[in-house]
């Protein structure tokens, strides 16, 4: 998906709402499990309630993975079941990957051949060629990790350099060295509301990606507030917020009345 | 698999080779493409001619996911075939995974219990709780990126902060807070031989996985005099130097052969 189709939907929506599919065996209602694929089951479920009111779907791969060969199967059903059903949703690969250049290649060939992702979460710390090879593919993106929403982000990425330049930083502006705002989004997490400005100052044309809003305690309105751009520049992620509201028959109801609750908030601060 | 039990292979064998598994459809003898499972015939065959001068197999995770699920179901058969046929080698899913703690758990899931592998590598972009969820499996290895072997390693592991520390030290250090020298490893890239000596320093007990000799131009002699410890404190990998030597029906001798000449110069430098 390109650009300018993103930019798009999140008008005619009015929402700049990305969910989550951290899909988890162990917490989807339980008269789910008596489906033949149970993963897939929910997340089609899910998918079809929220559409209204979300600009992107984003499953976490590690979800998937650590179900084995099944979990890579309700994988490849829900990214088809999404591109079949809503070619218009823009779709998240969140598996943070990042490699030597002929193995990004494959990861490359994974998530934009394999299954028909728009996108896909990178590592920056191996540089270059772990980056590039993504970018090879026409209308697919590449979202790069900057400042993450996680207690380790405090780890390396703020440490400075000689410069006083935070490493965050140093990756957001060679980044785009390597790529354009057409095809290289930022990860920026939400609980790091100090720095929201610090990161569009140095990419004011890039897309972020902003988890970290909801159960880990950023602020919506700081997000929309501080972090966006004259085209929205934001898909602002919630998972649990969403995806989690009920264990019982009402589930995708629940997490409808979730989202739409998440997108009424942002029709307001983004587009009043 | 416990780090005295790595030990002993390696004196067994009078090896620290390691062989990558990065296989790819393309580059197998094209007579095994008639198999059921051409991915699968192939690792088998290489594991089987290897195995004697070998202490640890390196599947790629990209070049699997790359062929979608039934990669997945390459990928299954690869690790419990060598953990039947070969327990005390050890095995290493070299998939640079990384992220939040939740998640990351979910990736230590697949690799050690849905997969039974003995190692993961994981990038340190994302700090502690990218890595700690692996440790809580006994006996299981996380093998953390410090200094990469690629040509993007430049972009910012060398990054030296305001006391004069580069990235890939401060991750080293960082690191060995986190796990002890029984469950850590670093990966250091055998192409960046001018800092060998200084990993080593940072990391005294730390056993390394080494890419880079042989395609990248990486030198053995170099590795196993200024990267090793009293432990032996390596494992050095070779990929397209082993598995890649013949695309005819002598593929899995020619494996052998190049192994054994890899186990030959080991030897030689390590145990004379």
């Amino acid at each position: 998906m390109n650009r300018a189709a993103l930019i798009e939907q999140i008008k005619q929506k009015r929402s700049v709402l990305c969910v989550g599919l951290d899909t988890d065996p162990k917490k989807i209602p339980p008269h789910l499990l008596n489906e033949e694929d149970p993963i897939f089951a929910f997340n089609k479920a899910i998918i079809d309630a929220t559409a209204p009111y979300t600009v992107a779907y984003k499953p976490n791969i590690a979800f998937y993975e650590s179900q084995g060969v099944s979990g890579w199967k309700s994988l490849e059903k829900t990214i088809n079941y999404l591109n079949e059903a809503y070619p218009d949703i823009f779709t998240i690969a969140d598996a943070k990957r990042g490699d030597i250049g002929n193995t990004s290649k494959m990861y490359a060939e994974a998530f934009f051949n394999s299954f028909a992702f728009d996108s896909v979460t990178v590592a920056p710390y191996m540089g270059i060629d772990s980056v590039t090879p993504f970018l090879a593919f026409e209308n697919k993106w590449v979202i790069l990790l900057a400042l993450t929403s996680n207690e380790g982000a405090f780890d390396f990425q703020l440490d400075e350099d000689q410069k006083g330049e935070a490493l965050f930083e140093r990756v957001v502006k060679k980044a785009q060295e390597w790529a354009s705002p057409e095809q290289l989004m930022f990860v920026l997490g939400a609980t790091k509301t100090e720095y929201l400005e610090r990161v569009r100052a140095a990419a004011p044309e890039s897309f972020f990606l902003v988890p970290g809003v909801g159960a880990q305690g950023g602020s919506l309105r700081d997000v929309l507030t501080k972090a966006t751009n004259d085209d929205f520049g934001v898909l602002v992620n919630s998972t649990r917020g969403v995806i989690y509201q009920s264990k019982g028959l009402d589930f995708a109801q629940a997490a409808a009345d979730a989202a739409q609750e998440l997108q009424k908030e942002m029709a307001e601060i983004l587009f009043s």
